[in-house]
Formats: structure tokens, sequence, C-alpha cells
């Protein structure tokens, strides 16, 4: 699904582009990554056992000034996926990594051991060859696996009742603290929040890690992190969650280096992406991988057949099982929490894209499908599909169940073959759950709005709930160069109708290779759809930012405005474009209406004079009051604003 | 409700700004703004005389290389609201203005007269002021009004079943031709178009001027096109036609010069813009006005009540009726096609927004409530309504019934104050429709996803069926700077359920004062919303240019899919950002994948495959040629795609 939003040009000519000149020795951290963000700070939520430590952000905000005097505005607390890089308290040095702050809990388990070292053929061949020793990250620990016959999957332990503290640090990770501020003062000061129409997600009042463990259990939900990325901030992806977004990046072998692929995963997260696909291809993506694991705080999925691929000259026919196996183990053995693998691509539903507009666009897909037609075999991933599993139980890889035959265009959307592999995937859903490994199910691509809700209904019955994961979808293709916004609506819509994570697409896409921009972009773009998914769902206590930043905006507390946004220094350039100085942020006007008249300041008289005379809530009172206020309107004749 | 989005700024100070030095003499067209778009041609569909010449824009497209020759791919024929200003045939000169092409319908019809001159007090003062000499429009024609006793509106008419060459002209503009070329063959070539879902708005397969006179008569649609305003090109507003988007601009003293506004005006048109309203304020908006109306092609709302209010000096209880009267027919006989009008902002409904979060926002609500508190009254806008009425059958101006209670934050939609406004809207419709004065109503705002379909189910209940317009609505309040996104959304989904025209809104919205690259940004992100809504209903037709882009992606016809897009321009810049070579642009593969494997080569292979045996449809016969495919292809090990 997602592998078509990134940089994975391989020979492409590139204008400017030159060699990688990346030295592990002096490998730096991205300075503009890690800066607070502006007015916020970092502040953990501890567990039941100090090692339980869930990171937030707390956005501060400046009093309201009324008539009676100085009210305060509490802070807000926000999911923060930005990891050390945003805590000031954090030395941070890419060439060391990331703490890794799992392995207490790995350990205690008992279930894993240490291995001498990569058991995969390729991970021993590129650890030992010394050409690789400047590009090499200097990993200290070598990889874990689970002991034989055991099986370390998070579904697992759930299945068998055990709360882990992956999954406690979850629930107090989905809550943000919103218990510890009661809702009837929110409301007090905030205001109210809609109920919403959640189309049969559970949202509970308070997530508990019970509640975590039993999601997880019904497969309604999975946790991606493998027991070789400690370093990862546990997180959870289903539709009774909050709607989470994924932003791909990946290095070529002529544009790009390790750093800079480090420095969008940390330019990523900083803007909330939830989890981070490395797509790379090319020159050494085992290590670029590498150095990307060791430094992410969020989750990493990548799509092993393109490695796979690679490893076979890019020729599909020549793919083998035992390649593709030793990829896997090879990767999960580096910590890539979630692998991309299209087993759902069928010799039979290869022919069903004959007469397509736009045929296969999914590069995993049509890779497999021209594995099938060379050898008129079904592909190994689908016969192979049982030893996968076995190998994710080792490591506790989830499953990110590949659309190789997703829509490339509204006119193929919802069509014959798309729906015949979602019914595949159904089936392989139930396959990896007998071995209690986590799988979701990726989605479309292409769809008009009127059949995205078919998208999520048949999604939800044929793989039982696994949580969905689609790109977009793109409601027209008649917009390249702003498929962010085309696909920005359809994933709005399909995240309110259930979608448990959705992946970013750049206005680059169909185009070219994003750059820091376009990924910032596409990442606020993708933040904003699953907001107002979470809006629309009813998810509690979403509502609270939208009241906090709108009445901010009510009172024009401008620097709160600013940061209460999501992007809080695109607005601050906006507002400074007209009005530059610092005066007018603390004015009581915008460039809008200008200080002459003012709409906000009209409303904001509105209530006071309610307030003043206890006329809230009782119209009839307010009524009377008011022709009070109208003969004293008259008599003054003054305007109400006052020029700054 | 679009008066928030503008340039309004009266006294604000700004970075650089220069008292404009606009001399009329010297007027001169934005040269951004007269070439035709690439691979673009003006064509004109004659209608039953020759003076009926419906403009499209023409994109002509490369044929497509098959292994059996060359396959012509058909022009594809748009809707364009660009005017005279793209036809390289014209002869443009603003400080002459645009021909009146529809005089001579006016003139046949024998129901108006010529005025010797404007009638407003105000527009005489201005035409006789010798100090704007410098800045005037140089019109050689006075005004026209309805001779005594008639009525001039497209609804009188429709209603007598006159069908007027407006109506005809409407017609052949919708349909875009659609029925020269066969569904069939166009099935043929392009591929299939999903059937939509409607929700009840019905639309034909062919457009006739009958139908379009029905609704018109009906109330479900307007012409919005004043005597006065000759120079337009007739266009529709309402459910059953393509969806509209509004676009807008106005200058402020400071910032902008009456230049700049004709060049806002002409940029807005060029990307698709249906209608623009002005909504300036400040100096000389009088002249601004009438230098954008004598230049624009598309009808030209107002918000009459801001020049009001800037006649009494700001001061909101000083409005009179016979101020605003005045100002009404001063507009009208300049040319103003509707009217941005709060009527329904009614005493009562004051105290409802008194808890709201951001209580009034809406700037011309905000001036009647404030008018309504200080008198006790009802406001003149209400009490006088049906005298408005009259002033609006003597030019066929229409009403845009404006929202001035419309919700500013997700925490206020949908709630009590709106919605009593719209009852009130609905009230007020009726008494316009007897007057066959032309309706449309403005609507929200800020809205979360899952409450958009009440606001257009109760507008539709409501106002019986009279066209919707609304601003976004935004989908959330959290990023600002972003706000083009947040309401994209929500417009996408309020136009498939139904809404007839949206108003945008651009990333500055609520910070600042849009640019020329925002009116862009917020012009295309609105034409994404309308056509994916536009799709999701089943538009006859509407799928057709998506279907042409994505065969043209699909067959790596890169200029093709450029031109076929809503900003050509952008996508090839974006295209060149990696691949700037020309032979890019002609190679099979795309910066993405790069030429050594390309996902879409293969999926051309399993269609020429299927081609080459007949075997389309015909999946049995097309699995068991895939048998002997695949000893082909393990005998030739080949790759499929050529290195360029």
């Amino acid at each position: 699904m997602t592998e078509s939003t990134i940089s994975q040009e391989s020979h492409a000519p590139r204008r400017g582009s030159k060699q990688p000149t990346f030295l592990a020795d002096s490998a730096r951290v991205d300075s503009a990554s890690v800066s607070p963000l502006p007015a916020s700070r970092k502040v953990f939520i501890e567990g039941s056992r100090p090692d339980i430590r869930v990171p937030m952000r707390e956005i501060s905000l400046s009093p309201t000034t009324t008539r009676d005097g100085i009210e305060e505005n509490p802070p807000l607390l926000v999911y923060d996926t930005s990891g050390p890089y945003t805590d000031p308290g954090a030395d941070i040095d890419i060439r060391r990594g990331l703490a890794d702050l799992r392995r207490a809990w790995i350990d205690e388990r008992g279930d894993t051991e240490w291995l001498d070292g990569p058991t995969s053929e390729y991970g021993k061949r590129r650890s030992e060859d010394p050409r690789l020793a400047t590009l090499r990250f200097d990993l200290k620990r070598t990889p874990r696996r689970a002991k034989p016959g055991r099986n370390v999957t998070q579904m697992h332990y759930a299945r068998q009742g055990i709360i882990t503290p992956e999954m406690e640090f979850i629930a107090l990770r989905e809550n943000q603290r919103r218990q510890q501020i009661g809702n009837e003062e929110v409301e007090r000061i905030l205001g109210h929040q809609h109920p919403g129409e959640s189309f049969g997600a559970r949202l509970p009042e308070e997530i508990t890690a019970e509640f975590v463990r039993e999601e997880v259990a019904r497969g309604r939900a999975i946790i991606p992190n493998n027991i070789n990325h400690p370093e990862s901030e546990p997180m959870i992806i289903g539709r009774n969650f909050l709607v989470k977004i994924n932003g791909n990046l990946g290095n070529s072998a002529v544009t790009s280096s390790i750093e800079e692929e480090v420095d969008k995963m940390t330019w990523g997260i900083r803007w909330g992406a939830d989890t981070i696909m490395d797509l790379s291809t090319g020159q050494n993506i085992h290590e670029t991988r590498e150095w990307i694991l060791r430094n992410s705080p969020v989750p990493i999925g990548t799509v092993p057949l393109y490695q796979a691929l690679e490893k076979v000259g890019g020729v599909a026919e020549n793919l083998t099982w035992e390649i593709f196996r030793d990829t896997l183990i090879e990767q999960a053995e580096q910590g890539v929490d979630y692998f991309t693998i299209h087993a759902g691509v069928r010799l039979h539903h290869v022919p069903m894209t004959a007469e397509r507009t736009t045929g296969i666009v999914s590069r995993g897909g049509s890779i497999m499908a021209k594995w099938c037609l060379a050898h008129h075999e079904e592909s190994f991933l689908y016969t192979r599909f049982e030893e996968i599993c076995e190998i994710m139980t080792a490591y506790d890889v989830a499953f990110s169940l590949g659309d190789g035959l997703r829509p490339g265009s509204i006119a193929d959307a919802n069509d014959a073959a798309q729906f015949a592999e979602l019914e595949t995937l159904g089936e392989l859903t139930q396959i990896a759950w007998r071995h209690d490994v986590q799988v979701m199910i990726e989605g479309p691509g292409h769809v008009p709005m009127h059949l995205i809700k078919e998208n999520m209904d048949k999604q939800l019955e044929c793989c039982d709930e696994a949580p969905f994961y689609t790109l977009g979808p793109l409601t027209t293709d008649i917009a390249p160069g702003y498929d962010h916004i085309t696909s920005g609506i359809g994933a709005a819509m399909i995240g309110w109708y259930g979608c448990a994570m959705l992946c970013y697409v750049t206005p680059k896409e169909h185009l070219g290779l994003p750059n820091r921009d376009d990924v910032k972009t596409g990442i606020i773009t993708y933040k904003i759809a699953a907001h107002a998914a979470d809006l629309a769902k009813g998810h509690p206590a979403s509502q609270r930012r939208d009241n906090a930043l709108s009445k901010a905006r009510f009172e024009f507390r401008w620097e709160d405005q600013f940061n209460l946004g999501l992007d809080p220094d695109t607005a601050r350039e906006y507002h400074d474009e007209t009005l530059p100085k610092d005066s007018a942020k603390v004015a009581h006007f915008c460039s809008m209406c200008g200080p002459k008249f003012c709409s906000m300041k009209i409303s904001q008289e509105v209530r006071e004079y309610a307030r003043d005379r206890g006329l809230q809530g009782d119209e009839d009172a307010m009524r009377r009051g008011m022709a009070e206020q109208a003969e004293k309107f008259r008599d003054s004749g003054s305007e109400l604003y006052k020029e700054v």
C-alpha cells in the first residue's frame, strides 16, 4: 500500500545528486528536530512501577483577563510522538541511539534468549564486511529471539490474560490523563463535547490496561513492538483507540544519505507520525535501517520484499522463499516492528486486473503478480504463510497484510480484484491469529467518497475487525501536486468510519520524491484527518484541544492560538506576514476585520452582559435585560472596541 | 459567512505597506492570467442562435502507443470559468472592460429602461466627484432598471414558462458536450463511471434548457446575473448541477490597489472560481467594485452591509434603513449579481449565543446583533425584507441569505442559535419566492464531520430546497495555517450531501490576509472538494477527467497527466524537481520506482497478454493462457522493462 509514496528511485538521474559521504563517527542529530515545541514541555505520567513513564507534551497557556481579574487556563496535555528529541533533559547522540527503555520488561518475561549475532545469512555478511565499517551503527548488543517453543507476541500474552508493561504504558498514553481533570470542570472552562457517531467502535471513557489487553487478545488492536526494538515507546493501533498516522521515508542509492533518513524520521515524529515506514532501496539499506531503528521511538515498518528483490538483482521471477525468509529474519533481528507482506495476491486474482484502468499499481503486488505469472504458481508468501507466522512469533513482528491489488484510480475502486484479495486477507488473518500473531490490513488507494464506507465495512467483516490501515484514500485523480488533499478528505472519512491508521500521502505523490517540506505537509494533513475522525467518532476528550484553541481565538490570546495548533511555526509566520509587531499578538483584533470593528468583541459583550446579570441559561430574563442594554447603548453611542 | 476569509484590514499596520498609486489610464491586465493553460484551447459551443456561444476549455492529448500502432486519445472538454482572458483571440484591455455579451438578450425582453445615471445618492456623489477622476472606470453606458411594475428576475421568467438565452447557455455549459461523445465510446476508451449516491439530487443524463428553467422556477437553483452586469457568462447554482466554488477578494485601504484586486479576480477565475465575492472595505470601494464588475466574466457577490457600515463611520448603531437601501441601489446599479444579507439575525436569537464558546463570529451577524441590542428592535434587514425584495426584482440581484449566527468553533456547531436562524432564513426564502426573487442560503462554518449531514438535511427542509452555499465547513479547529484542508474535508462532504456552492477558505484563514499563492491554494483545494462531490453524487460524465488522467498516468503520458490536472504548472514543477530532463517525460517509469522495476509496466503486460489472445472478460480462458505465459517467462528469464 504504502510503497508508492516514497523515495524509491534506484537509478533515475537527478539534478545535483552526489554520492553520500556518510560517516558513522560524525553522525549528528538534526538540530531542527531537537528543540521543544513552543510553550511546551515534556511531562511523564508514571504507571504502577517507576520504569513505566509515559511521555506527554504539556502546552502551557496564558490566563484570560476578564473585568473581574485573571482566570487561569489549565495547560493542555497532548499525545506526543516525538520521543526524547523534544526533551531538553535528554542527551541525544544518534551514534549511541536511544535508551532501550523496554529492555527490563522483555528480560523479566524470561521467554527470550540472546543470540551470538545475526542469524540471517545476509545479516552476517553485512556485519562482517569490513568495507561497511565506516557506515555501520555501533550496536553493542546482539539480537534476541524467543526461546525454542515460546511465543513472545503481545497477542500471545494478552490471550493468556497477562497485562504487560507495554499495555499499561499504552493505557496511560491513550488516556492523556483526562480523568485527572474532571469532565465537568473541563466543560465549565472549555465548553462541551459533542457526542459522536462511532459506527460501532467502543470508546470507553477510561482506557484501562485490561481494556488494552482485551482488544489485543481479540485481534482488534495491535501493539507493534519487536523485542529487538526496545527503544520504542509502546503505542497501539485499533479502531477503539485514537486514530494513528504513518509517515514514509526511504533512501535511494543516488539521492540521500543515511543521516538524511534519520533526519526525516526525527522530523516526521516531531510533527506527529505515530509510526514510520522505511521503504529504502538501493545501497546500504541494511545499515540505513539499523540507524533508523536505533534512533526511533516509534515503531518502524518495512516491506521486506523490496530488499529481497534487490538481492536478486531486481528480477522478480528469481525471488525464492529462501531469500525472502532470510530477509525476514535479517530485518526481524534488527528490530522492525511490522512487515508489509503481500500474501493476498493469488494467482487467480491476476487476470481480474486485466481490464482495469490502471492495472496493478502496488509495487509489492506487481512483483508478486509477475512472480505468479512467471511460475504459474501461488506465491511463496501465500503457500509459506504459516512459516512466516512462526518467524513473527519469535520476535513479535506484526503483519501489515498488503493490498497488492488496491485500485490505482477512481475507476478501479471497489472492483472484483480488490475485494477478492481482501477476502484472502481475511483468511490469512485467521491463520495468523491461530499463531497469536498480530495483524493489521492494508487498504486503498483511490476511492470516490461514496464508496469509502463499503471498504471499511467489508474490511471489518472479512477480517473480523483486525485493524485497517489505509493509504488515503484519494477521492479524485485529477489533482497531481495536491494529493495530500485529495487523500486527506478520504482519510478523514475512513478514519471516522473505523480505520485505525492512515498512511500519509505527500504533495509529491505520483510525481517525485518528497522533500522535508513535503514530509511535514503530509504529516500535518494526516494529523488533521486523524483528529477530525476522532472528533466525529466522539473519542472521549478529543474535543478539548479544539475547545481550548477556539477559546484562545475568541479571547485574542494569539500566542495560545498558535501554540495549540498542529503547527505553531506556520501559524505564527502567517500571522506575522500581516501584523508582525509584538503588540499585535496581544491586540484585541485581527487582520481580517482590523481594529475598527470586531465581530468577536460584540459577542464577548453579549456574554459579559449575561454574566453580569446572572442571566445565563435564562433566555426570558436575558431578553428583558436586553431592553435595558438597548437604552444604555442608545445613550452612550459609543463603540466597543478600543484602538490599540 | 464568507466575510471572515478576506482582506478586510482597515487600519491595521502592515510591513512595507504604501498608499496605492492606481491610475485608471495605465491599468493593465495581469500577464500571468492571460495565457491559455498548457495544451488547452478555448472552444465555443453554439446554441440555437449565433450569440449563444458557450466557452469551454479543450485539453488536447497525445496518442497512446501500442504494439499495434497509434491510438488517438480524444481531447477532453472541461468547464471553463476563465472568460476571455485565456482566449488568445480576445483583445483584453481592462480599461475598456469585457464585451457586454448579454446586452441583446436583455434588450430583447423589453422590460428594462436605461437610467440617466446612478439613482443612489452615494452613486451620484461618487460619479460627480472630480477627485476620483483618475481612479474611475470609464463606463460609457448608464445603468438599467426594470420598467415600473416589471420584474426582470430569471425566476420570474422561468415561472412564466420562458426559457431565456441565459438558461440555454447554462444547459450547454453544464452538459460539456458530453452527449456528442457517446457513453459507450467513452467507456471503451476511458473506462466506466461508478453510479453515485446523490441523496435525492436529480441528475439527468442531459441537462436541457427546459430542465434549467424548471429548477429556477422551483427555486432549487439560481442564475446570478444582474442586468447591469451583462459582461457575465451565465452560470447556475443548484444541487442538481455541477458543484460550484466561490473565491473571495477585497481591497483594504492600506494594502492593495484597485489593480491588485482585478488581478486577484482574473487569477481566481483562471484556476476555477465560479463566482467571486468582493469584500472590499476602506477607501474607494465603490470604484474598486466597478473595475471588478466591468472585467469579470463570473458573477460578483458582495455584503452591502460592509459598505453601509463604512458610510456611518463604523458605528453599527448608527446604521439606518435609508443608508442601507441606498447602498443596495448603488451596488445593484453597478451590476452586483448577489447580495449577502443577514436578515435572519433576529433579536431573540442574540441571547442564544451568550453561552457559546465563540459567540458570534460572522461580521455581518455581529453588526446586526449589535444594532438589535442597541435599539432593542428587530433589524431593518428583517422588517424591511419585502422592500429589499422589490429592489432585487428591479435588477435581478439574487439573495445570498447570510448565516450571521454560524458557529465559529466545533463546540458551537449545530446549536440552537444556528438552527433558529436557519428556520428564519426558511421563512424569508418563502417571502423572496413570492416576489420571484432568487435565493441561496449561506451555511457554516465549523462543524465536525458527523454533524455535517444534519446541516444539509435541515437546510433542505427549512428552506424548501433553495441552494445551500457553505463556508467549508471546517472539521476541526486545531490547525491554523491549514484551514483550507480542515475545511476542504467538510466542503467535499457537504457538496456530496447536496450543497450547491462551496465558499473557499485559504491557508491564512484566522491569521491574516491571503496573498496570491494563498488564493490559488484555496481555489485548487475547493475545486478538488467540488469535483470529489460531483463524483460521489454520480454526476454524469464527471469521472471522464479522472479516467483520462489515470489512463495517461498508466501509459506514462506525463505531459497529458500534468495537463489534465487542476494545476498543470505545479504538477510539472514537482515532477521536474526529481527528473528534470525532457526525456524523463516520455520515460516509461517515474521517480518512485525508477526504471529498474515498474509496477505499471507489469500490469500493462497482463493486459496486453489478455488482449493478444482475445481473453478479456473470460477469466477461465485467461487462466489457461497464463499457464503458457508462465512457461514462456521461465524460458526467457527476461525482464519486462526496457532501460531508457
